[in-house]
């Protein structure tokens, strides 16, 4: 039983409750055999037989008997997650591409499209219509319709509604994307920031699997945060989540459109990596990474070159440590093709400086393992979330 | 049932759940009658009939008929808790005074005692005597073996086994005082950082009580804050709580012990307070409450005297409103006592500032009503939790 104990629990809870536990188990760590299951859950192997034989009824997983035998005596039957039973539907706007795909339980992806888009070109409407289209051609090909459709959006977003308050990336400004969409297409939208869909994708798919407490931390042109606190997403009020690109950092730095001076996006985000690397400001992506990559070769002159830029990322790390105490950072985006000296480097500096890194050990840093797709696989999960807590 | 599922929930754990549910409902709300106890814990009469009965059988609970009948037919009985059944000890070791108190369900203060001591005159082995030696004349005072003991400390601390990593205004390092305090009174110690369990205790029992998501933010020699998120404390790897004093604001800033260079403490704390006050360092904290008093008296003056740490204290919490979105932030220890309009401008400030606060909506921002006593408070709530969790 998690957390703190502020309602009681009614026996026709449970059941959902434990059938919702076993298909999440399932989603995420793939076929397991029921003995796996009554072990992994804490329930007993009756308990386990009448779940599987109602989800099984319902034909959202199939048995099988396994092909290697473990031990002595009966094998434990193999349940598989059916994949095709309930597909959602992913979308992922980004600010130079757009991408939507069906995905089924266990995270299969079942099929999608993509596009460019040009910088500051995604007015609302636009965007709007060209997912709805991509999203039923999706439909037919599924041969089923979708339960439920997540969203990853770059700004900030009121959970309750899919209301974007401010993507200034996109120059969005209060658009209701996410009753938009459910308005067109009739299903269930959930929207998300995008660094915090990350943050949730590389927990449960991704580089932080083993990790309770992290923090993943992506930049490109902004920078964005997504906290795992405990296993589960930090929210905050209204469902809002942490701008850890908008902690000000450098009170005398450079102005940003947010009002503030010195955020740190400002200084970590795509413009500052740029000077950093003596390249011109909106130099294309590929050059970019390129630049990064060559670094890479040479790491005496990556830890010159990056200094700064390094400092920076010390810096507010050092605050996210010291604010919400995570085991392992991640590091996305554009972070994720630093060259490896600096990360190492980066993460001695944190976990020297920051009060709570002294206490609790050496902070693990790591880069991002589902690199651009982190955001999609994210607004799947946020998906499939709704899928399992309702039953 | 609350968060993300990830473990199975047996029949046996339902009826341990919601005893805790409903006790800790009681601890918190006080004397409610078996209807208020039904809906507010989603339970039907009889589950909360067979629950009284077995609280009752244990001495934990006794029921009479309400005073004030409300409505029609036979009147709900009124279920009191049992002040006296299950008493913890509190303790909290401040810079200049240490505080042990008897507690019983319901926060009722059953006994205390306190005494001074000089600032880095605190050596652990000496605070420990003393601390055992109160503990043990409450106890006997009580007439029956308190249950658990709650340590506040004003330091980094380690959850799991109350050892207090770095506690600079105590002077101590690596200490394992819950450890040392339960050996010496063979009881179950849980220690807690100081500013945590204010923010517990203020969410519990104080200020904050109708909100789930706040900040306790309080300075004094030094600076510290609790995070509370969908009511439950946040709590990063290995229990660590946010060091929020030693978030970096101002890295042109003054040195701290820390090692880093203008942390939110230095521009905060009491030494900041008494600069923006023109009062030398180390003056009597009376004397600082009685300047801080009397400029509340005069508002254009407070503004203009307060102006530079009051930008401080915008930043910091702008910062830390883009990380944790609270809806609440209780202001504690010395910055309880800051002059209204500086408050009201502080909110102000940071609800215009921060993103996370634009479309959250105005953030609201309150001082602490528990005072001095937040973290003995927060102590005690501290013991209870284990004792409602092993119920």
């Amino acid at each position: 039983m998690s957390s703190a104990p502020t309602a009681g629990t009614r026996p026709d809870e449970v059941r959902r409750h434990n059938r919702a536990a076993l298909l999440r188990r399932l989603h995420v760590d793939g076929p397991s055999t029921r003995a796996e299951l009554a072990t992994e859950l804490g329930l007993n192997r009756s308990t386990i037989k009448a779940l599987v034989d109602e989800l099984t009824a319902l034909g959202l997983v199939t048995e099988q008997v396994p092909t290697h035998r473990q031990g002595a005596g009966r094998p434990s039957l193999l349940v598989l997650p059916q994949a095709r039973a309930v597909p959602v539907l992913a979308v992922d706007v980004g600010v130079e591409q757009v991408t939507v795909a069906a995905v089924g339980i266990g995270g299969t992806v079942l099929g999608g499209r993509h596009w460019a888009q040009a910088r500051g070109g995604a007015d609302p409407e636009t965007v709007l219509a060209k997912v709805a289209t991509a999203c039923r051609e999706l439909a037919t090909e599924l041969g089923r319709p979708p339960v439920r459709i997540g969203v990853s959006v770059p700004g900030v977003v009121r959970r309750a509604d899919g209301l974007v308050h401010e993507a200034p990336n996109l120059h969005w400004t209060g658009v209701p994307f996410g009753r938009m969409l459910s308005t067109e297409l009739r299903l269930p939208v959930q929207v998300g920031n995008d660094a915090d869909l990350g943050g949730l994708a590389e927990h449960i798919r991704g580089a932080a699997r083993d990790a309770a407490d992290i923090v993943f931390l992506s930049a490109e042109v902004g920078v964005g945060g997504g906290v795992i606190v405990g296993g589960a997403p930090l929210r905050g009020t209204g469902g809002y989540v942490g701008e850890l690109g908008h902690m000000v950092v450098n009170p005398q730095g450079r102005s940003c459109y947010c009002g503030c001076r010195g955020c740190w996006e400002t200084e970590i985000g795509e413009d500052a990596l740029c000077r950093a690397l003596n390249l011109t400001g909106g130099a294309a992506r590929a050059e970019i990474v390129a630049e990064l990559a060559s670094l890479a070769l040479r790491p005496e002159d990556a830890r010159h070159r990056l200094e700064g830029f390094a400092g920076w990322l010390a810096l507010g790390l050092t605050n996210v440590v010291n604010v919400v105490a995570p085991e392992l950072v991640v590091l996305g985006g554009l972070l994720a093709v630093l060259p490896p000296v600096v990360v190492t480097e980066v993460a001695e500096t944190v976990s020297r400086r920051s009060l709570v890194g002294r206490a609790a050990g050496r902070l693990r840093m790591v880069t991002s393992t589902l690199g651009a797709d982190a955001a999609l696989v994210g607004a799947a999960e946020l998906a499939f979330e709704q899928v399992f807590a309702n039953g």
